[in-house]
C-alpha cells in the first residue's frame, strides 16, 4: 500500500501515549502502530494529532528508531520533521531518510506569521540542500488553522519546480475544499492527500493518492474500506458513515477523544494521558464520548488481543 | 541596573546577526551585546525580534554559554528559554540558570491554540519543577500577536500563586494598553515590563518596572534617558520622541529594519542577513528607511569605535 515512489492509500497521523511522567510511553506507542499496520494504515506519526510539537526533537528521534527496530517497515512512515528552524527541520528529516522512511511531512516554520513566500521557500530550499540526499520524499504540511502559516498555490509551484523529484505531495489541512480542489487541478500527478477522511472520495474522484487522517487512530478499517473501494457503488454510503463518525468525534477536543477511544476499546486507562498544554479528558468529556461511541457499536478490532501483547 | 532580585530598567530584545552560511555571527553578536551594555540596556537575547525560533536549541546555548564566557555579565542577560515543548523550555531553563542569568523570558508553549489555562499552568509547572532551582527566575513572555496563546491575567494569577518566588514578572507584547494597565492594577510589586518603549512612560508611571524593546537594539541611549528621567519635566517630551523614531520603523518589517540600521551605523553589511524565513531588506525598502534615519539624524553612539574591536 505504501511505496517510496509513490506514496498512497491511508495515514493515521498516530496519538502518542505518555507515561505517568509525561516520557513518551514507547511500548504502548509501538503496539499502537502495529494495530494501525493490520489495518492497512501508513503511520504519519508526529504530526499535529501525536503532539509531535510538545516532543522534544531527541524524543522523536528515538521513538523512529525505536519503531523500525522493532521491526515495523519504514516504508509505512511518514514522520513530521517539520520545525521552527532549518537546523532541527534537517536534523529530524536526515534521521528520518536515514532509517529509509517513505517520506516525511513537513510543516513550515510557524513562529512568525505573514512571512512571505521568498522567505518559506527559502526555508524548504536550505533544509533540502542540507539532508542532500536523493532519497528525501517531502510531503508539504498545510494546516493553517494551527500553524497560522499557509502553505499558498505560488510556493508550491515554485518548490515543485525547483525540487521536482523532492517536493512530492501535501497533506491539505486548510478545512477547505476549494483549496485541495484547487491544488489538484493546479498540480496533476502530485501526491495530493486529503487532511481527513471527510474529503477522502473527493480528493480521489479529483485526482488525490488519498488521506492523512487523525480519526484513523481508531476507525481505521472503515477509513480504509472507502478508500479500497471508492469507485464502488455504494462508495458516496460509505463517505456519509465515515463523516458521521468523524462530526461525533469534532464534538470534543480530538487529541484527548481519540486517547480517550483508545483507553476506553483497549480497556487500558494509560492511554487517556496527554502532554501540557493538553489535558486528559474531564468525567463529564468522558461520558458524552462513550454515549457517542455507544450509540454507534463502535469498536476496534483486534486491538485488545495487540494490546496484550 | 539589572539586580537577580528585582530586574528593572531597559532591555533589547538583541537581534541575532548570521553569517553567509546562516550560522550565528558568534563575533559580531557579543560586539553588539557589548555595545548594549555600554548604552545601560540589558541583554534579552532570544526573543522574537532575535529570530530565536529559527535558531536550535543548541545553537541558543551555545551562544549564551559563549556570551558569558566572553565576560558579560549574566547579571544582565534575561535569555528566552520559552518553546513548544516542556523538555525543552526546561533543558534551556536549566542552562540559562546555571549560567547565573538574571532571568528567563519565558514564552507559553505556541504551537496549539485555544488550549486551556490548565494546560498551560501545567506546562509553566512542569518546567518549574524539572528545573528545580530556587535561583530561577520567571519572566512571562506575553505575545499573542506572534504566539496566538495568550497568558491571561487568570493564568498570571494562578502561577503567581503557586510559584511567588519564581514566576517573578512579565513583558506584555499584546500591543494593548488596557492590558498592561490590568496587569498593574492586578499585581502591584510584580515586575510588569512594557513590550515596547512606546508605553515605557505609562508603565512606570503605573508601577511597572521598566521595558523589554527591540528597537533599543538601535536607540537603546534614548530609551533608557526616558527610563533614567521619567520623573523629570520633560519626560512626556522624551516619550514622544521615542515614539516618533519607533512609529518611523514600524513602517518596515521590524527585524530586518534593526539588522538595516546596524549594518549602515556600523558601516558593516553583513549585519543585513536574515534566517529564514525571514528575509533581508531589497534595496528600495533600504532606501527608505535610511530616509528615515537621516530625517532625523540618527546614529549610534560608539559603535563603529567598538565594532574595530
Amino acid at each position: 500500500m505504501i511505496d517510496t515512489k509513490d506514496v498512497r492509500g491511508i495515514l493515521t497521523l498516530v496519538v502518542t501515549p505518555f507515561k505517568k511522567d509525561l516520557a513518551p510511553d514507547q511500548g504502548r506507542w509501538i503496539r499502537h502502530c502495529r494495530w494501525l499496520r493490520t489495518q492497512n494504515c501508513g503511520l504519519a506519526v508526529f504530526g499535529t494529532n501525536s503532539e509531535a510539537n510538545s516532543l522534544s526533537f531527541d524524543e522523536r528521534m528515538t521513538l523512529l528508531s525505536a519503531l523500525v527496530e522493532a521491526g515495523l517497515e519504514p516504508e509505512a512512515m511518514m514522520p513530521g520533521t517539520g520545525s521552527c528552524s532549518i537546523p532541527e527541520s534537517t536534523r529530524l528529516t536526515s534521521h528520518a531518510v536515514g532509517l529509509g522512511c517513505a517520506g516525511v511531512l513537513m510543516l513550515p516554520p510557524f513562529y512568525y506569521k505573514g512571512v512571505s513566500d521568498e522567505g518559506l521557500f527559502r526555508h524548504f530550499s536550505e533544509v533540502i540542500l542540507r539532508v542532500g540526499d536523493a532519497r528525501l520524499r517531502i510531503y508539504l504540511y498545510h494546516n493553517p488553522p494551527v500553524t497560522q502559516v499557509p502553505i499558498t498555490l505560488a510556493l508550491m509551484e515554485r518548490l515543485l519546480k525547483a525540487y521536482p523529484r523532492t517536493v512530492v505531495g501535501i497533506k491539505d489541512s486548510s478545512g477547505d475544499w476549494s483549496n485541495t480542489e484547487a491544488m489538484l487541478k493546479a498540480f496533476p500527478g502530485f501526491g495530493v492527500f486529503a487532511g481527513n477522511e471527510t474529503t477522502l472520495l473527493a480528493t480521489l474522484r479529483g485526482g488525490g493518492v488519498g488521506c492523512i487522517s487523525a480519526t484513523a487512530n481508531i476507525n481505521a478499517a472503515a477509513i480504509h474500506d472507502l478508500y479500497a473501494n471508492w469507485q464502488a457503488a455504494d462508495a458516496d454510503g460509505r463517505q456519509e458513515k465515515l463523516n458521521d463518525f468523524r462530526l461525533a468525534m469534532q464534538k470534543f477536543p480530538m487529541i484527548p477523544a481519540l486517547k480517550e477511544t483508545i483507553a476506553h476499546c483497549a480497556g487500558d486507562p494509560e492511554w487517556s494521558r496527554a502532554r501540557a498544554p493538553l489535558i486528559e479528558f474531564t468525567a463529564e468529556e468522558r461520558k458524552g464520548l462513550l454515549a457517542e461511541l455507544e450509540k454507534r457499536g463502535f469498536e476496534m478490532p483486534g486491538l485488545a488481543a495487540l494490546a496484550e501483547i
